[in-house]
């Protein structure tokens, strides 16, 4: 089935216990379009970029199957750039640039042949940019999936607020999901942010994996244990990506095929972290994706029912 | 089969964000014993208590099928009391009292109907007990289950060390890991501990769950996600009986036995958190612990084999 997607396209520039990079393309738009395409042929991109977005990154988005005629380039203006810089300890990074450029008066247009897919993805972005696709959408997709982060409950709660009220699947990780509840346990968490809207709520914990919650039920999807993630950057979209590809492509919205769809994007999202920024989400083979299937099955499967 | 239990037998005061205890029964050995209790029914119990201890908490252990013979009553003597507050966050607690009393010279005995049982867990407790029961008895175990704590780290280490060169798997917690091995992630903690001669390695994350590796394979258990936990105080050592009860129950110490059993064991602590101290665990039905297997199965299976 057709998924729409909307998200950043951007340079980032990455430094991690591990290495640094220059200028490469980053932004959550790429990540969430790259992922998705392992599992969907249909996809389109919605998002904004400056005249100094190389052609070669565009070719690369097409040649992984993404539309890209949603993709308005800005002449004179500079695309979205993110520099940033992991600790030691890589679940804290310091931001050390920021430049909006192209993103800042960013007025999403969904083209007509967008306008009818079932499924939307509303990559991480202002919620106000989120709000204005699902509006300009012509009939109301059969999902839409929402990821956001903490910097927007920081300065447009209320915006973010509305935006949550009209989508039916949110990411967000843990620290995210209690600041926005105002919960201490997740559980409690899931339950608020569930009454704002959202009849799913996936939470995202990091190297601990990610829970999904939804019609009473929960399900727990573990992170594949790793000796070292080389580069986080963007895996919280690649799981977003993987989520929302495997439910298109399937066209299965049961809380039973989302577990899986929970699960592809964990495997994305575990291939994601083993090299700089998008270089390892390229390169995938189908391949390499069902082993890494199979040991996420090994990695929870267990064969007792009762004592 | 026959299963060896050496740990604590003590009081516990206890004082949680949801209500607080006088001196009730609690130490490692109790919580293992009594968690071990509804898969096995032949468990010895090696400890230590003081005259004060009631006649009452014995006959409560007794009740569950558990042998007593092998705790040493000290006359004169006052039992192991332990005092703690959890903080809100009750990942965070203090110790306000530890008094040793009868636990100071402990020298366990191991009785004679004890020496040629298969299983033997080794509770928290100093190192050098833990030792002098794997040396009394009269033949190896044919598996030896360990669990410990930063504590001796921080006191003990070369004795510690020489305790965990001599059983099959060690069970601590995701800190103390990556205390023992000097290592960041668990991957590499495991990896270090291995070396130092376990063959299996349990780390214990909480509410995120259990990892298990050996044999080059990992297995990742969930938490039951929760509202909250009552009082977590126990729990390592509830898991810890449930993993080594299964295991004796089924005697069958393979790796793909040992991740059902890694599920006993979670499946016991979460039951265990629910209520102050063991009263959630003595009173345990063999249909509500079916009943929250299902739960854990319901957790954590997916159908997806492949994209």
């Amino acid at each position: 089935m057709g998924l729409t997607v909307v998200g950043t396209v951007a340079f980032d520039a990455i430094e991690t216990p591990y290495g640094k990079t220059d200028k490469i393309i980053g932004g959550a738009g790429t990540y969430v379009a790259l992922s998705a395409s392992y599992f969907n042929k249909d996809i389109n991109l919605i998002s904004v970029v400056g005249e100094d977005f190389p052609q070669d990154y565009l070719d690369l988005l097409k040649k992984h199957n993404i539309d890209i005629n949603g993709i308005q380039i800005k002449e004179g203006e500079k695309t979205f750039f993110w520099k940033g810089k992991y600790h030691k300890d890589m679940n804290v990074r310091d931001t050390l640039a920021t430049e909006l450029n192209s993103l800042e008066n960013f007025d999403p247009v969904v083209p007509s042949e967008y306008q009818n897919t079932d499924y939307l993805m509303l990559g991480n972005l202002t919620p106000l940019v989120q709000r204005q696709v699902i509006e300009r959408m012509k009939k109301r997709p059969k999902l839409i999936v929402m990821d956001t982060m903490n910097f927007w409950m920081d300065i447009m709660l209320d915006e973010l607020k509305e935006t949550i009220s009209m989508v039916d699947v949110i990411s967000i990780n843990d620290e995210e999901a209690q600041q926005l509840s105002g919960k201490n346990t997740l559980v409690k968490a899931a339950k608020v942010i569930h009454a704002m809207g959202p009849k799913y709520i996936i939470i995202k914990k990091g190297e601990h994996g990610a829970l999904l919650f939804g019609e009473g039920k929960v399900f727990s999807a573990p992170a594949l244990p790793l000796e070292y993630a080389f580069d986080p950057t963007g895996a919280g979209d690649t799981f977003a990506g993987g989520f929302i590809g495997y439910l298109a492509k399937t066209n299965d919205i049961s809380f039973e095929n989302m577990k899986n769809a929970v699960i592809a994007g964990s495997v994305m999202a575990s291939f994601n972290v083993e090299k700089f920024g998008t270089e390892r989400i390229v390169e995938l083979t189908e391949k390499e994706i069902n082993e890494r299937i199979a040991k996420f099955v090994e990695l929870t499967t267990f064969n007792m029912r009762k004592i």
